[in-house]
Parts: structure tokens; sequence; C-alpha cells
């Protein structure tokens, strides 16, 4: 199980498909989550439409398991006044690496994984990453409507 | 009862007269706090000399008081690798203010307070603080030695 | 007459079809464009192939006529360690606008001018702007190629 | 010669005994002093009270020399609203390394110096320096009053 926040119900990625998704992992004791990730994850929600790119923050932690709870993550949310869909991610009985980081192969906190409009993961990042190179990389994607048509038509045919 | 870090056993002020105390509270959910009072008050911690301030942390909080605990705030010194003793305040009974803030009058986080040679607080202040203006205040009352001889004599007399 | 810097020969945006031209007009005294578009120009040129964008600074003033000259941008360009194509404008006589920020109805700098592949001018800002949304803009304008293709074939034709 | 601004009358050290001084060094065109050292020294100049130190700018420059005119730092000055007294040093014929900076045996832009209020040299630093170290030598320098009054009735003897 995840909690969520932000949000009235899961997000599924099968349920975005023909929008680009920005997942991004962090953690609120992280000092690189706090400073850099998060702020460019809140940027990048006000920046595109949200029918062309969604944003998921993803708290997930290897460590310190005993210091996080919902209620950790929800005061963070509401200090950092972030708007966008969050969700905790749930352990993995016997593994320190929870769930989701473990299923997208993440190496720790913060990760930014780019997912374009047919789902298929198309960047994996560990570590604070330019603005400008995600903004461009995030621009490339939703600009590939095209391929994005004829895969619809052939998915209805 | 107060929980401390990073020090053998628990400051008292009383203990540290001849000595400047620059009293930095914060709390760990608190933007201002993270990403300026902290950070400077590791600076304070580093550039000055021991025998002249003394650096004293005060984790505090009007608010999420379910969210926090000592093995948050021991994932965040960890993971911020403070070095200067730092205390978790006790909640006030009938109170939502902890003990500490109440006593120094504190509005909130981050705050800090300046405390001359003598144990009288010299300086207030509620949110961020200028490096600059912050560095001569401190400066300064490290130069107040002739005062504080006069005085050792006094009360040695 | 314009003066060149950092290439061999004068660039025209006819020469340039067929990719994205960045054109980032500075001033070397302006606050802003010292501290956010030169550097900014500078993280594109790094940030992009060159097949696909081409960044081309231009040095414009509305003021200060007599401070300028080549000399001054020269040192500036070696200081700053900039590598992309540096024009300074020329002026316009009779008027204090120089004569490319002039034809680019600039209001002042720093100014940007995004140019698509097809030499139409998608963007126009005047003071300094957010890298996600300029890496986004321009991220965008890369993926245009379909729609170029079809253009150099017409124009083939 | 130099060539003042922001001042009535060319100040010299001499005149300025009693009040600590603050050299700041830099050159329009140089990066670190653009970025760091000016904004530094305006700083300084808004955080203390001219009774008690006394900030003047200083440029200089080892090369380029063909683009530094008045012009060029009257520009300066205005673009980044400069309200502290600054001189331009004059070049030193025979050598490359201007007057001002050679009487004071600077390296090249930013330096910083400090003179206490009997006018002795206490700190020549190059390159950028932290607020809070240099806050606090400036602030420390700001209470050597009884020395100065001791020192002041000797001379006047």
């Amino acid at each position: 199980m995840q909690t969520w926040f932000n949000t009235d119900c899961p997000l599924l990625l099968s349920g975005l498909r023909g929008r680009v998704v920005v997942l991004a992992a962090f953690q609120v004791l992280c000092p690189n989550s706090v400073a850099a990730a998060v702020p460019q994850a809140a940027r990048i929600y006000e920046t595109f439409e949200p029918k062309d790119v969604v944003v998921i923050g993803l708290h997930a932690t290897f460590e310190h398991h005993d210091a996080f709870n919902a209620a950790v993550l929800k005061a963070f949310i509401h200090e950092y006044r972030l708007k966008f869909p969050i969700a905790l991610d749930h352990p993995n009985p016997g593994s320190p690496i929870p769930h989701t980081m473990d299923r997208y192969k993440m190496r720790g906190t913060p990760s930014l994984v780019l997912i374009d409009r047919h789902g298929l993961v198309r960047k994996h990042a560990f570590g604070a990453v330019d603005d400008l190179r995600i903004g461009a990389e995030i621009g490339a994607l939703t600009q590939e409507r095209g391929a994005l048509g004829a895969a619809k038509r052939s998915t209805a045919a």
C-alpha cells in the first residue's frame, strides 16, 4: 500500500498514457532532495500543461526507516506548499529498498525518471539534474505527438 | 528533559559565561530553517574559535508535533553533517510552545539569540539573518573583553 | 558593419536554416545580462548539439555609447571564457537603438529571441528567462523535424 | 591622478583615522569582482555606520588597459547603483600594475584590505571573502575603541 497526497486517488502509470510522466524520488531529510530536486519538481509542475506532463513525487528512503511516517511527509508537503501528487513509497519486505525504487532500479535520492507518452522510460538520473537539460528533454518528449498518434491508431485497430 | 546531540552532556548557559553564545532555533521541516538558518549556524561554528563563541542548535516546533521525534532529528543531523551541539526542545505541558522557545519568547523558527560573555541576551531575531550583520555583531561581542575582565574581577572579589 | 568574435566569419540567419537559433542580446555593464543572460546563453551552447541549436550573442546598448568599444567586449569574452559566436551590434545613424536590436524590436538588455528551423521568430523575451522554460521551448523546437522535412521538400520542388 | 566617483573630494587615508577602512579593489570585467566583491562592498557600506566604517572601491586592472576608461567605470557605477566612493586607480609608468595596487601589494582583483582606526593594515585578502568572516573582522575592529582613545591622547600630547 502507498499513501498518496495531493490527489483524490492513486495514480497508475497505465492511466497516464498519452502524457509525459516525471517521477521525482526524494527524501525529506536528504539535502540534495530538499534544496534541488523537490523545488525543481515543483517548477516542472508549474511550467508544463497538465495535459502534456504529469509530475509525481515519490518519497522513498534506504535508511532512517524509524524516522519516517506519513505525518512527517504530510508536514513537509504543508511547509513547502507542494501541490503536485506525492506518494509515500511502501517498504519492501526483506529489503531496505522500498518497492517503487526497486522497480525502477533507483540508486538513492534524489532520482528522476522520465516516461514518454507510450509509457517507456526515457531517462533515469541519480543526483541533481540541470534545469535547462531536463526542460529540453521534457520539451522534446511533449512534441512526439505524431508517433503517439500512430501508436494510438495501431492500438485502436 | 531535553535530548542532546553532538555533546557528551547537556549545555547550561551558566556554564558558558565568558563566551559568546549563539542559540539557533530551527525545525527540520521549516524551509527557512533548512535553507538559511541551519547552514548559517554551521558556518558560525566553523568561523569562530570555540574559546570565544559557542553555537547551540535548538530544535523546536509549534506544530506538527506528531511528526517529530528524536529519530527524525538524529537522521537530519546525520544527513546535514552537523557538528555543533543540538538540543531537542521539550514540550511544555498545556502549551503548544516548547519550553526553551517560551523562555526566550521566540515567535517561531528560525530564531536566533545572541548572548554575551556575561550571559545577557543582546540580540533576538526571528527569520533569516544577514551573514554580514550577524558576523559583525558576534565579532563585536567577542571584543568586549575589557568589560568582562572587570566583571570577572568584581565577581571574584 | 558588425565586429564578430569566436567565429571565422559573420553568421547570417539565412545560412542557419534547418537549425534553431538562440539570439541572446546583452550588454557587458548590465547586471541582469552579466548575472543571468550571458551564463544562460553559455549553458544553452553547452547543452545542445551544434547541429540542432546555434547560439549567437549580440552585444548592444541603448546608452553609455562612449563606454563601449571592441576592446571592452573582447576583454569581457576573455574574462568570462565565452566560446559561442558574439557580434558587436553596430550603431544606427540617427537613433540610440542599434541596428539589430531595432530590427528585432528589442526593448533593452537582456533580450532573447528564438528562431525556428524555418527562420521564423517563435519567442521574444525581455529580461531574465527561466532555464526550465527556455530549455523546454528549445527542446520542443528541435523536434519539429517533420514539418521541416516537408518545408525542405517544398522548397526544393 | 585618480578619478573619483560618489564623493566630492578624493579620500586620503590620513583623513580617515578613527574609522575602520575597507578598501575593495575590483575590475568591471572580472567575474569574481562583479558577482561577489562589488556586491559585498555595497553590503558592507549598507550594514555599518559611516562614523565607524568607510568603504572605498578601487577600480584597478593588470591587463586590458585599452578597454578601460572613466566612461566605462561611470557606466558600471550607474548600472549597479553603487553609492560608496570609488576611485579609478592610475597607471604606474613602466609597470602593468597600477599605483595603489602596487602600494598595497595586491595580487589582482578582487582584493580586500582592512585598515584599523589607527591606519594599520590588518587584513589583506585576494579572491572572494566570506561575508560572515569579514563581518566578524570588521565588527571586531570597530570595537577597538579603548586603544584608539589612548592613541588619540598620546598623539594629541
